[in-house]
């Protein structure tokens, strides 16, 4: 019998809020990225690979609003933009942790390398 | 500083493996939904609150290809089918119950309950 965890309605409302927040592929690899330490926006499209310019600039204005990543510029000359993780954002490193565990043992699953 | 985590390429590849795999708002609560044991289509409708009969049947083919669901057919009359998370499936119990936890704390940050 499968080994249950507790499923309650509440339960499956959290899920569909944080799947909701997390949505499409490209939050989580970009908070991943960002989990190294604060970065200018080339650094991340460098790290994220096959993300393009307007979907990383459509994707860090979500993060923001959804208070996961911070900007700052800075009055350089040129003005230089780093944008890093929240402390509220950090609150995330469980689900990357286990995210990035099961996305290696599934890939070993399904294809086999 | 913000607290780092190891963070490399194939860690930002499995963590897009996994979203894609997992992609959209409803499969997570779905596998959640059956977590608790197996269920038919009509129990899964009501837990998971808002999905159709379309995108429920949709997911659940796409999670049987994923070797996430496994669905069984009983010689009842008429017949009654039944589906229920694969041993697979249960490697993501890990993930489930961080978003969970993630969603709850989460809402009450964004909202306030």
């Amino acid at each position: 019998m499968t080994k249950a965890i507790k499923c309650d309605s509440s339960g499956i409302r959290a899920i569909k809020d944080a799947m909701e927040t997390l949505s499409g592929n490209w939050k989580l690899p970009i908070l991943f990225s960002l989990s190294g330490g604060a970065k200018r926006f080339k650094e991340i499209t460098r790290e994220v690979e096959g993300i393009s310019d307007k979907m990383l600039s459509k994707e860090l204005k979500n993060l923001e609003t959804n208070h996961l990543v911070k900007r700052t510029v800075y009055e350089t000359f040129p003005p230089t933009v780093e944008y890093e993780i929240t402390e509220h954002a950090e609150t995330l490193f469980e689900v990357m942790k286990a995210l990035r565990d099961w996305g290696q043992n599934h890939r070993k699953k399904i294809i086999g390398k």
